[in-house]
């Protein structure tokens, strides 16, 4: 078919192109599938929208195809169907429940990656793996094609470490790389922005230092220290993953298996081969009971053992924030301060749980190293100054943490003891004060669980860029869904 | 947030906004969210989709939205996130392989049709209906949720008849309408489109008359002749299902529950109470044994039941063409020639089909009227007739239905006996020669099954609007794939 060219001076982000329905359903062209566009001795792949409101004739390019061609406004383009991809067969194959081979998955990451695949048949795959019995063998060539269809850090040897979620505060990883790389194994940490909760890892590092490395300057920064922090999110490693949780978060959908595979594909890219995963549990957690922990922590194993990785988990009490911080700035205060005072001060969870995961790691690599001993020693807190150091210098001390301008502190009606502290409620209110976005902004909690109030006693002090943030945050803070009291008889 | 508008001059069907994709994550908007736009007093609801190529701060609108806020490129609108519909909670549900409500299921629906739900979610309802135990309360829900959020016909009592499709040439709706209208039966037909066939009932009855009506029309056309031949595509009965069938046809997919409940859908919403389905079963049908035939004859059945509906199967030869024309024009000769010679010429299987699904419809409700007679008398070819001049007159007399100018026949080059006609194969050239979008192209099977063939016969004549066409088409003709012969040894 010969069309007539009709630009847009706007990038999709993804080669697609509109027809007019018609035009495209009497050709057999559908919504999503393929084409080839040729002009000239050019030619350019694209999907097809459909729209009733392209002239009939017409073709709407996308800056990046134009571009490709070299084609301008009201010139003509011949438009020819495509095969689909193979991969498209392969999604029904497992829609229809049976077991993929390998180069069937591969054919479908490939495709994703270079973005052959649209959303819907990625939320058909998506789907599929969770309606089906995804074999733990089909979850293993899954990982595989996830590394392969990516980049690589070349490091040998290394260990890391990953949190499923779901626990504000819980910022563990920068106290365990510092212990781990000062104790001489390699840790090349790459963590993840927040999306839904109010600080991921690297939001937090990202307060002290500086976390956007290309491959090469990781592969430099870990040759120097042992360790780094950096942000994963703009690496290539297992990249389809990014396609496919895209497509998971619009429904929500957590297929156990595939966020196992998305996991240690992200793991084996950055060449560990030992990892520790914190199986966080708890209300308020992705993991609610003991059984379903149980089965997700057998099956990292499982597929760790599958990929040639020793993955070993930790299940942990989830149930509470941990930590009193909640927001980057704050988090990054916390976990400054157990370093700073080589684990004196700080909010005490968060030195255990940090001391005893890293602990674990260098047991399963059979150090005689002491996490404990390296944290009291003042040897993390060197590292850990090293490695910002090797990112390019900055505030490695508690005290020069800058918090938002506009605070506000609740206090305790009443006294009683700490019975509860609520995971989604602490996240509810460090989001509407402005996390993660506003990286000074969040809470800090005075007290913790198990913690005797007396009336008039601070609990939650908020923080926020924002004046009317901070009013909707005390808001929902006074509301008093944070901390389930325990009234005690009075004096 | 704030966010400065980039307009689009083109409308993409649906309200689609652009944002920039950090800007979107930081504010936990994801691809497919909708969000709110308002622009001054008025608001807005959009779909999300996310670009890295979208500058920070900006919105891409189309110009559906542009044009429903009035606003101009570079003003600011205000973006909110809106909170997901239910209806998104409801499909995560059917993934988890529960049973909805009837109230979950029609939410689905209403926001399909509304177009508040994305592509990809409308994907995983399928694959969810396709991979869980959808249970025949499910089915009916879904069948009645489709007819209610669409607009009915009001004709009561009627008679209708739809086939599963799948077989070239199988065109015996234009006949069978004629019979039962002229029995005095009402029967409001609305036929589709081909999309990937050579031809739909609408393709063939479009080459004699003018087959685009409103509801309003079908209503006084039917009142006038008991019957009518209409294109169901531009009326709004149980539109979700065109959104369906758009996710469903990119996969491939066919979830036979939601292929039913569509087809009963479209049947209850033009008042049909009794309505039988032909199944046609063999090589290139949907239906590939008896027992997959039974299964759908079975579900057709029990959820017609479930609607308050007669509904009734004949499972039919489908493994070669019916009739000789295949291609709008060349099936509406057939089809002319049959009712005009009171079913003495013509195909014979085309007649005898027709007559013999006439017969069932109105022996199912206990009519003495017999359709061979009908037929014969010259009654059905009135009616016939009679509806075509209610609808606005045009030709029906198979003599002056024109073919396309480009023709050529392919000869026997051998003797034999024609074991098998493949649909495929005859649906392949017909497309090569230009069907449907041709109406006057197509092809001509002169031989059928069972039917002897001398070296020199007469083939198939393959008509063609474009000499180019015709080639290829000619060229697919000659690899020999449409026929069979068993050789017979040289007399």
């Amino acid at each position: 078919m010969k069309a007539k060219v009709k630009t847009l001076d706007i990038r999709a982000g993804k080669p697609v192109v509109i027809l007019n329905n018609r035009d495209a359903a009497e050709r057999s062209i559908f919504l999503g599938d393929r084409i080839c566009i040729k002009y000239r001795d050019l030619e350019g792949m694209a999907i097809v929208d459909t729209s009733k409101e392209v002239p009939r004739g017409n073709i709407v390019l996308f800056e990046e195809t134009r571009e490709e061609l070299g084609v301008e406004e009201d010139e003509n383009v011949e438009v020819e169907s495509t095969i689909k991809p193979d991969s498209i067969d392969y999604i029904k194959k497992k829609v229809q429940g049976e077991e993929l081979t390998y180069d069937e998955t591969y054919s479908i990451v490939e495709d994703a990656v270079e973005f052959r695949l649209t959303d819907s048949e990625l939320m058909a795959y998506t789907v599929a793996i969770d309606m089906s019995d995804f074999s733990l063998k089909e979850a293993k060539d899954l990982t595989r094609a996830m590394v392969e269809t990516g980049e690589e850090i070349d490091v040998e040897n290394a260990l890391d470490k990953h949190c499923i979620g779901g626990v504000p505060g819980n910022r563990t990883t920068p106290i365990i790389v510092s212990i781990i790389a000062a104790a001489g194994y390699k840790i090349p940490k790459t963590s993840s922005r927040a999306i839904t909760s109010p600080a991921g890892t690297a939001d937090t590092m990202e307060v002290i230092t500086d976390v956007k490395h290309s491959l090469e300057e990781i592969e430099d920064i870990v040759e120097k220290t042992n360790g780094c922090f950096s942000w994963g999110g703009a690496l290539n490693l297992a990249p389809a993953d990014d396609e496919f949780i895209r497509v998971r978060d619009s429904l929500n959908l957590d297929p156990l298996e595939q966020l196992l595979s998305s996991v240690l594909a992200k793991k084996k890219a950055v060449g560990a081969d030992t990892v520790l995963i914190d199986i966080p549990m708890g209300d308020g957690t992705k993991v609610r009971d003991q059984k379903e922990a149980s089965k997700l922590s057998r099956y990292f194993e499982e597929l760790g053992k599958e990929l040639g990785m020793d993955v070993f988990t930790l299940i942990s009490d989830g149930s509470t924030p941990i930590g009193q911080g909640i927001g980057p700035a704050l988090e990054a205060r916390d976990v400054l301060e157990v370093l700073k005072s080589c684990g004196e001060k700080g909010p005490e969870d968060l030195r255990d749980k940090s001391v005893k995961m890293a602990d674990l790691l260098l047991d399963e690599v059979s150090s005689d190293a002491e996490a404990e001993e390296i944290l009291r020693s003042g040897d993390a807190y060197r590292k850990f100054k090293e490695i910002v150091e090797a990112q390019g210098g900055g505030t490695t001390d508690p005290e020069n943490v800058e918090l938002a301008g506009n605070k506000y502190t609740v206090k305790a009606d009443k006294r009683g003891r700490i019975e509860d502290v609520k995971n989604e409620a602490v996240s509810k209110i460090a989001k509407a004060a402005g996390c993660s976005r506003e990286k000074k902004s969040g809470l800090y909690l005075h007290k913790k669980k198990g913690d005797p109030v007396e009336e008039g006693d601070e609990l939650i002090t908020i923080y926020s860029e924002d004046p009317k943030r901070l009013d909707k945050a005390v808001e929902l803070a006074e509301q008093g869904k944070v901390y389930r009291l325990k009234s005690l008889l009075s004096k």
